[in-house]
């Protein structure tokens, strides 16, 4: 496939990646003179384009940095010099110029290339890195850490995104950059976009921001430039060091100005011979400069530009003359969460739904788009959505914030104290708790429940399949005595649910959902969340195996159903704990410790759950197998207990010898 | 006492508190003319002063915002509308002014005034609050959530420091109020001082900016200002509605503009006139306004302006003469670690100490004199340090980040993506693990082991007592396989601690204190971190009631003792976990884990923490005492347990039974 042939903006002019394929190293790139950079812009485009066509992956992203990219390339020297991303999802063509041509034919595959900067992969990744707004703090503490090590030759240099630079620690990282007494670059890639469309007084500003000069511009406004001095000593200092063609650049009034960091710019990203000039008076100056580079989201073709929001992480699409179609999945536990939300706020009119730049992502934008006064989308913000939350809550509102589980995490302490302490009800909806398939490590919701368990009085829940979705959300509708925090996984709903209806939720109990066939089942498994379908179908080839189990959806991991539990122990069934969440601290965790302060006999209580290692990018499906939680996974744990009475299982990325059978 | 008779700046004249004992709400305050309003604020200046020096609290904070607070309840009207408070340190006026003298007397103990807002006190304040930077998006919230309710006449006004405004929840804050389309007023209280030294670009910002106005330079302003138009349509509009005074007041240029703020002063604090007139003003304004007010830490007093980081907090303190003298306490926790980081890094050059705006408050004040090169403050941005050290750590730097527990909780998903992912070794040394007396609820330590505990490959230690906590130092400068965490209490070092030298900890291995006195001891107690000492004084009394105690310091809480664990269980010696940290999730918690996955028997496992509620300010003493971990506490659970078979305890605030012996 050639996506551009027909669609492309530019007219490409490629001859089967030759100059791409030639570059094995930044070094490489070095040898091609300024004027094939464009054609070897082209060439990552298109090698990306077709990639992301075929698996899947961001696309948008990247085709706005392929010039930026190779420009910081042309002029650092990354092999010495330090590199941090900020998200990182617009990492591909780094990874194309550092030798991982070869990767890409599995993007986001097992043993392919990782859809962000993976310090596994490459020396050139310093972090792996998918939480926005961390660039600029890691490169401070690089720049720090160097200098101490009388390695202050390396210069650091950071990409940031426009959305990403309003999050907290960004921000934080900016106010701390302007304090360095050495060479920092701090670049802003300002595309006008957030994953969607960006908020906040911040974006505002940047909206006003044209780009004013080409690099000609730059020269003649260097002779002529205003003599005015900008604010501040540091500044003032640094101001006078500059270089002709940067001081003209110089942005007075920048709002990071006030930071204490010298700003250059907006300059046209896609504009290589200003950038790489630009770059080389940049690039040895002593202070911390912020560049603000202006680029065009899904740059290079018609489809992605025009559609930058729809094209920033697309599944595999086709492009056929003027069509492009993105291959539709199945139905989603964000979409069905996305219609439970309009209907609960149908019949409720003090529900309101907050997200935070995960319209799309969360299903909020369907909600948006039908309930535009009782939605908001704080931008990359987790902190301050969750305050915001708490506010509302302590005005009367009923917010439900639409959050990935592993976004949750930056909210950990205002959940605390803004909601917990002062027994709020906000409502949490954590969307892809659990492994999250290609994304890999750093987006796996493996925390929810021992982070936020710890809480006095929240009820902590999981849907698994849609049925239970919408008893939930209806559940945490009516639940005010605290915070709520429901999770469901990055995975299509079960095409045919076990039940279409289900019993509402009751705080703390869990629900039968196949009883066993005699009086007392060999075994009983509590599920939480979607694992209960795979259990379901573990249990269906185990009872063709002669093996006579029950199956619980637990529904909550706090508090647990203590009732049960006592039923089960006293009756001597043996329990299997299954989850979708770290084992140290989860659900099985919570049953385990109920059952200790019940001071009931534990040894018939086993758990399964997230071993204690990093699972890297691959299929959802993969990596439940991986980590024993699918069915045949749960088969094997099942007969291991049943048959050996669980001899010896992996903790902790240890084997752990025990005791052969029950004393 | 009355400390200003010759120490004030002012000359005041006090009459026995006679305005403030007339308030019992802020309606009795509008009684009174302005120009009484001087000698009201005298009177709760020495109201406040007396109490801290017999009780300790805080202090500066309070002196600095006496006439704000005041012109703030004169001119609002707070029993409809709303006032969030940023950190709450500086609440104390406002609680004088809504009916709380008769609580002064007992300030942050038990039954009396909580030195934090506290909804539980009154319904004028709305939320409990101790972490910094949160005001902003709770006044954002409560503005957007009445406006839902139709509720939108309730004005809403924060109050931010301006070392609280640098928080990254705290611009995410700003950044979201300037898309407000309705009344919420930020007042920017800038002292200039965080709660030490202020840090980042920012505060040079700040130190620039001057009081150019006082009220009658704002009227003649008014008539020959400059027409010049601010950025932005929505300042744009909201100019235009503005009064007289205040466009004379606006401050073009001004950071938080580019927000999308209208931003008003500097202007006096201590000018109540002004204050009160400009309010009136701003009050009704349909648009979020920013009033940057310059006020002087410690107001009031000559040692407290002269030396407001000492009086920020101090403890008791007398004033004779000139002479003011703050109490000694004993040797804290706090010391010991500033003593033992001077001494890490006199041997070894690569370790780096880092504090978020607590230099005294961790001890890093100290090592910092000692080490200006090798240290750093970073201001109350937890978040950013976190990264920060994770880039040192990278660099190949050995970072020591000394921060209180409750704050670590900020730097949770840092601790997560670019620290644990990467296996990078920072250190986290952190202060107030546990009860911390006075601060009460908002700055318990009560969950860094539950949160951390989940990532792989990290250590958990904590440190008993000084001996311990200098291996423990030299064992994580050693340790760099991950990252480690370190909890230690707020309280003084044990005088005489059991022993003087201990042997340097070794990754997962607890240290056996006091052995039993028969070969198989009645039972064993696995203490964390100080509760070591509660056990011993414990053990000391059951010893004379005939039972013969194990005593282990656990020292560790991730990987816990494996070895030690089975071999007790397997000689039937019953264990009680002992720890200053929630019992959810926490080190007895993991104890109950790694015996199910070695499937040892838990029925005689007992597990001893604080229990899951809310503990408000009263002495760490009584705080352990309340939740039964202080050596009483203790006595009473193991003669439970050894007696009775521990038959009825407390989970969860709940009495739960359990079978009367062992089954």
């Amino acid at each position: 496939m050639n996506p551009n042939t027909s669609l492309s903006a530019q007219q490409h002019d490629v001859k089967a990646l030759e100059l791409l394929r030639g570059i094995k190293s930044p070094a490489d790139l070095k040898q091609l003179p300024i004027e094939k950079l464009p054609d070897l812009a082209d060439e990552i485009r298109d090698a990306i384009c077709e990639q992301v066509s075929l698996t899947g992956g961001h696309l948008a992203p990247n085709l706005g940095v392929v010039e930026l990219t190779i420009a910081m390339h042309y002029v650092f020297d990354f092999a010495t010099d330090r590199l941090l991303f900020d998200v990182g999802h617009q990492c591909y063509p780094h990874k194309l110029l550092t030798g991982r041509l070869d990767l890409l034919g599995k993007l986001r595959q097992a043993g392919g290339m990782a859809g962000f900067p993976e310090p596994k992969e490459s020396p050139y990744d310093l972090f792996s890195v998918g939480h926005a707004g961390t660039g600029i703090s890691t490169a401070v503490g690089m720049a720090r850490g160097d200098s101490v090590l009388g390695e202050g030759h390396r210069r650091v240099a950071t990409i940031v995104g426009d959305a990403s630079i309003v999050n907290g620690v960004a921000m934080e990282g900016l106010n701390n950059a302007g304090t360095l007494k050495r060479q920092m670059l701090i670049v802003l890639n300002d595309n006008g976009m957030s994953i969607a469309q960006p908020q906040g007084g911040m974006a505002q500003f940047f909206d006003r921001m044209r780009v004013s000069s080409a690099y000609g511009e730059f020269k003649k406004r260097a002779r002529d430039m205003i003599k005015r001095l900008p604010y501040g000593d540091l500044i003032e200092e640094a101001y006078h060091r500059a270089g002709e063609m940067m001081k003209a650049a110089v942005f007075r009034g920048h709002m990071f100005e006030q930071f204490g960091l010298m700003c250059i710019g907006p300059v046209d990203g896609h504009d290589i011979p200003t950038l790489i000039d630009l770059l080389n008076e940049l690039r040895d100056f002593d202070r911390p400069v912020l560049l603000h580079v202006k680029t065009v989201k899904g740059k290079g073709f018609d489809f992605s530009e025009s559609d930058a929001t729809a094209f920033h992480s697309p599944k595999p699409f086709t492009v056929e003359g003027c069509r492009v179609e993105i291959k539709k999945g199945g139905r989603s536990f964000t979409a069905a969460f996305a219609d439970g939300m309009i209907d609960l706020m149908d019949r409720d009119e003090k529900v309101f739904g907050v997200t935070a730049a995960m319209p799309d992502g969360t299903g909020m934008a369907k909600v948006m788009d039908r309930f535009p006064q009782r939605t908001l989308d704080t931008g990359i913000c987790e902190s301050h959505a969750m305050d915001m939350c708490a506010g509302m809550a302590r005005s009367g509102v009923k917010p439900f914030f639409a959050v990935y589980s592993t976004f949750s995490q930056r909210a950990l302490d205002q959940v605390f104290q803004e909601v917990a302490l002062q027994g709020l009800p906000v409502r949490v909806c954590m969307d892809r708790g659990g492994f999250v398939g290609g994304d890999g490590a750093i987006h796996h919701g493996f925390m929810d429940i021992s982070m936020f368990r710890v809480f006095p009085k929240v009820a902590l829940l999981a849907a698994s399949d849609e049925p239970n979705l919408r008893r939930a959300l209806e559940f945490m509708r009516q639940y005010d005595a605290a915070a709520s925090f429901l999770r469901y996984p990055r995975a299509n709903v079960p095409e045919s649910p076990i039940s279409e209806t289900v019993p509402p939720y009751e705080l703390g109990k869990a629900r039968l959902v196949q009883p066993a066939r005699g009086s007392r089942p060999d075994l009983a498994i509590l599920a939480y969340g979607s694992e209960v379908y795979e259990a379901r179908d573990a249990i269906a080839q185990l009872e063709r195996q002669g093996y006579d189990i029950a199956l619980y959806d637990a529904r909550f991991a706090k508090p647990v159903d203590t009732a049960l539990l006592r039923e089960l122990v006293s009756a001597n069934v043996p329990i299997l704990t299954v989850e979708d969440h770290a084992v140290a601290g989860g659900f099985g965790a919570a049953v385990l410790e109920a059952c200790n302060d019940m001071r009931l006999d534990t040894r018939g209580i086993y758990r399964l759950g997230m071993p204690e290692r990093w699972f890297y990018q691959d299929s959802r499906d993969n990596q439940l197998a991986a980590a024993g939680l699918d069915a045949a996974g749960i088969v094997r744990r099942t007969r291991a207990i049943l048959d050996d009475g669980d001899p010896v299982h992996v903790v902790a990325g240890a084997t752990v010898g025990a005791t052969k059978a029950r004393r």
